[in-house]
């Protein structure tokens, strides 16, 4: 009698089953974007989740025998904050560290280079146009990135893809993480507290978790330390800005401009003013997405498997006290 | 008596004039941006100047008794082509070579992100719009840089800066240059003609000089190599590329796009077809421009004035017989 197969609930959907499949991994796999997961956790040992599939209507409190037979959840995103906090009461969680690094890297640099070069509004469809435009760069010149400081706050998978891109271009990159250690990476300078980060930033990009420890980290206090002209970029989550505060600072012009892939709440209710506002952009949390997305996904699981197969540490394990 | 003081007959203004002389070096300097460039050379060793200043009208052949007194012509420009060819006949010419080669490499990232991500089309300003756009993205995911190949066909001062900024992005780049030697630097790959450069690249950057052999280099018969779905960004010459293949390519759907800060000529006529063509980017020759454009300018002529003055060889000497 053969010994009887681990079982892996699978949410991502029948391309992610079928990469754990060739992946030649001894294991059977419920293919299930179930809309309550945690209904149905009597006969998996994995859990495969996204933050969607049902888990908006997930129980405050975790359900009863939770977690059941499961031994280990993994999540298709890098943080954990939307999931209810007894997602995290299993004996393992893992997550997707650095698999939309380098594309969040890359919609980054992009906002900075919109923010800094303003090209689209360079552009000429006819011979006046092309001559006042020739003429313009003379007053109002291209703006460059080299020279200028980057800052990043959190200085995980995502800060240091970013770090990597924006030294290349010859940009001054300064990190502020969480814990004590020193970023240490060759060229990247540390700062001691976020208003010296605010004080010294060109550019600064929101890179870390949402944890109870960061809610609001940008708010009036921490904003009123900010470089005139900061340009702020979060690409993390909604609920790191104090969005009041960051009008305020628009309007007030001491924020330069906002470039937002994330708010608090998604979406912002009809009429929110940085819809429009003349000098906020702001995309539908998309900066993760790649055509590999699906793929990358799988990969990072597949080999998080194999060494949860083998007994093996697993790779981006969550830390539930610290929330990421 | 002391000896008579070499003159330099500068036409880039007064703030040039200004760097010259808070230089220490020992030159007389005639600030005059006057038009005729050519008919003040009986008293100045030395021309500074740009392609502008009336040399539009300068006279097909060169006037009598060029260069004068003339011993060096330096010009603000990476290009000569826009000058009468007997500029050349002088003892020694030197460009700005690199001067402007950071600005225009982050114009060309700003170029492929631009066209790969297409971020300015992703933006929202309702709850509607943003379900939308996060929807969208499962079907019509963002490109990504990373992983695409980059052509370069020229691998002077500005290929080797958009270089170095592609490759930390994770692209692969590939490069052309006139002469047989091999790029060299690591991890930038070497093709043996441009047909092959066409057919391997994402993304083709054009960043060598106009002269008599690279007249039309991208036509009809070059551009039916061409990986399908080309981006090409022309930051060279317009000369360089022959404007009605161009079109045709674009329109065949060969070429996904082209960004153009050059044309042949400029600007190009009233309703010309690049204006508005939905798949070309068009600016009015812009792509050197940074608020440090004169000052760096000026530092480059005088680091090459003080090699001048202690006779060593000037840096970025031009070459009339290839043109460059
Ligand atoms: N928009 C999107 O589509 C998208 C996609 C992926 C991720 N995200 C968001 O981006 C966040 C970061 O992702 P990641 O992959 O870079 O995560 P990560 O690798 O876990 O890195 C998180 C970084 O944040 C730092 N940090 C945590 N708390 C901090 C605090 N209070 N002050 C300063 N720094 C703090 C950490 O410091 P230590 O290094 O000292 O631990 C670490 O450097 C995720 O948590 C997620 O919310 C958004
Ligand atoms: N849009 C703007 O505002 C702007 C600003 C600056 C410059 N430009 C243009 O950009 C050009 C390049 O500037 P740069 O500073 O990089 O010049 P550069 O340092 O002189 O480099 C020129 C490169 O082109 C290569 N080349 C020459 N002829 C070639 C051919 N027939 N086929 C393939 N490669 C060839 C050279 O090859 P070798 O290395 O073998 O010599 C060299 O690698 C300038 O000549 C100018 O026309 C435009």
């Amino acid at each position: 009698m053969s010994r009887p197969r681990l079982t892996i609930l699978n949410q991502l959907g029948t391309a992610t089953t079928r990469a754990i499949a060739t992946s030649g991994a001894q294991v059977q796999v419920l293919d299930d974007a179930c809309v309550s997961p945690w209904q149905q956790t009597a006969h998996a040992e994995i859990l495969l989740t996204a933050p969607r599939n049902g888990w908006r209507e997930a129980p405050q409190q975790a359900p009863p025998g939770w977690p059941g037979r499961l031994r280990w959840v993994h999540t298709a995103s890098a943080g954990v904050d939307f999931y209810p906090r007894w997602l995290l009461d299993v004996p393992q969680v893992s997550c997707s560290r650095g698999v939309a690094a380098a594309p969040i890297a890359e919609f980054v640099l992009h906002a900075l280079l919109a923010h800094t070069k303003e090209l689209g509004q360079r552009r000429v469809t006819d011979p006046q146009q092309w001559h006042d435009g020739f003429a313009q760069v003379h007053t109002t010149p291209l703006g460059l990135l080299q020279g200028q400081t980057l800052g990043l706050l959190g200085y995980g998978a995502i800060g240091q893809a970013i770090a990597v891109r924006a030294q290349a271009l010859g940009m001054h990159v300064l990190a502020l993480r969480q814990s004590a250690a020193p970023v240490g990476d060759a060229g990247v300078g540390t700062v001691r507290s976020l208003p010296e980060l605010l004080a010294l930033s060109d550019h600064l990009v929101l890179a870390l978790p949402a944890t109870a420890a960061t809610y609001h980290i940008i708010n009036a206090h921490t904003l009123a330390h900010a470089r005139a002209g900061l340009h702020l970029v979060n690409i993390a989550r909604g609920s790191l800005v104090d969005q009041t505060a960051l009008l305020a600072a628009l309007d007030a012009g001491r924020l330069s401009g906002a470039t937002l892939d994330v708010t608090d709440p998604e979406p912002l209710p009809t009429g929110h003013l940085l819809y429009t506002h003349p000098r906020v952009r702001l995309t539908p949390h998309i900066s993760w997405s790649a055509s590999n997305a699906v793929a990358a996904t799988a990969e990072k699981f597949v080999v998080n498997l194999h060494r949860y197969l083998h007994g093996q540490p697993l790779l981006d394990q969550v830390d539930p006290q610290r929330g990421y």
